[in-house]
């Protein structure tokens, strides 16, 4: 089973910090090729597209863009104008476990992993990383590994692979590591985090808010493991 | 639990006989509004697309055409003309069960519910149809029960609809039905099945090939209801 398959892995790739590191990991791992598969769906931080092709350049990665219809998107602080990305409103307590924020995007891990699916079924790959995380995270449900687990087996029952016998594989790497040993883990591995963009409201030229949750839990992260953030000194 | 939601659904639609049955379904159930979302994902019979509006417009509904990217499917007889699609050349008994068709396109019902998803939560819908038969069928893995209840409980776990109690609901009308008892079905509540289309392989005004594995379950279909196929009359 798998044999006739290829050893490459798609990793669905943001240009942030978390999918840089597990694009890290799974070249590491000896997975090749790699495919790093990014979205254009009408984020507002459409920034992060041309540092994500500058990171794969460096890599030396096949880097695709796929455009998902924005106006599936609504009710979202990330895409459109409507709503605010909140700032500095958060905390990561218990009280806030329930509490969704509106940076949260209908369906769009589901949308992100349902299109590498397709492709890699296309391509006869069996194996897709995806660099969620639920510890250092904010309150998404398409960040847990529950959600993960039930998705692979949807994926197995839905798919001529599956039925074949060669379910894709869904690898989530981060999803029990804290922020901090994220970062540790990548710089062990060579990551230049000065590359990645993890706001969601950045400058044009990538220039980090440090305000919103994510650039707050990018900045607790690196303060917990006692590194600077290369990001910050390149502006 | 779902009283602040709408009665709307949205219905997967291309214009072929299943998904127009499930439409009048639908709407003789009084889900109000209808919103029939079709996929342009590079099918060489896209002319199922424009067969799709008319049919939309003549039950003035609401109809959306959402853009998948083609280049994600590989391997299949539908999209791209390196494999034709076959003809003649499969039964329904159990011997080819296993058998899963060059037609059948990568992981594309988990990718066309996805988008459905996304756009449910972001118009704060609730349920979504869609015409999947595991009867008379050409032996497709996403056609399956147990993949919809997979799709379903997967989307529970990922969706902030979910998280909050109010899972968006797969509903499948049509899995344990003959295409006899769907045609019947459709033919009572007033579909005009001169409108749709089924062919893989239609010719420039619909016409359909008589020869594909979707022709020949609708005639045979059509044949078991004891009833004349419109369509057939129109050309």
């Amino acid at each position: 089973m798998g044999e006739k398959r290829n050893k490459g892995a798609i990793v669905l790739f943001s240009g942030g910090l978390d999918s840089t590191t597990v694009t890290y990991m799974a070249r590491r791992q000896g997975y090749r090729p790699l495919i790093l598969l990014s979205f254009d769906y009408g984020q507002n931080h459409s920034i992060e597209l041309t540092l994500a092709k500058n990171i794969a350049g460096h890599l030396e990665c096949d880097h695709r863009i796929v455009k998902i219809d924005a106006s599936l998107f609504q009710n979202t602080a990330l895409v459109g104008n409507k709503i605010p990305v909140p700032i500095e409103n958060r905390t990561n307590d218990e009280s806030s476990e329930n509490a969704i924020p509106v940076t949260y995007v209908p369906a769009r891990n589901i949308l992100f992993l349902s299109h590498a699916l397709a492709l890699a079924e296309s391509l006869e790959m069996e194996h897709i990383f995806i660099g969620a995380n639920a510890v250092d995270y904010s309150g998404y449900p398409d960040c847990r590994p529950e959600f993960y687990r039930a998705f692979a087996e949807m994926a197995r029952l839905g798919m001529k692979a599956g039925m074949e016998g060669n379910p894709v594989r869904i690898h989530t790497p981060l999803i029990h590591m804290t922020k901090a040993q994220i970062i540790q883990t990548g710089v062990e591995l060579g990551v230049d985090y000065g590359l990645t963009s993890s706001c969601y409201q950045p400058g044009p030229e990538g220039q980090p808010c440090g305000k919103c949750d994510s650039c707050r839990y990018r900045a607790r992260g690196f303060k917990e493991a006692g590194i600077d953030d290369p990001l910050l000194s390149r502006f």
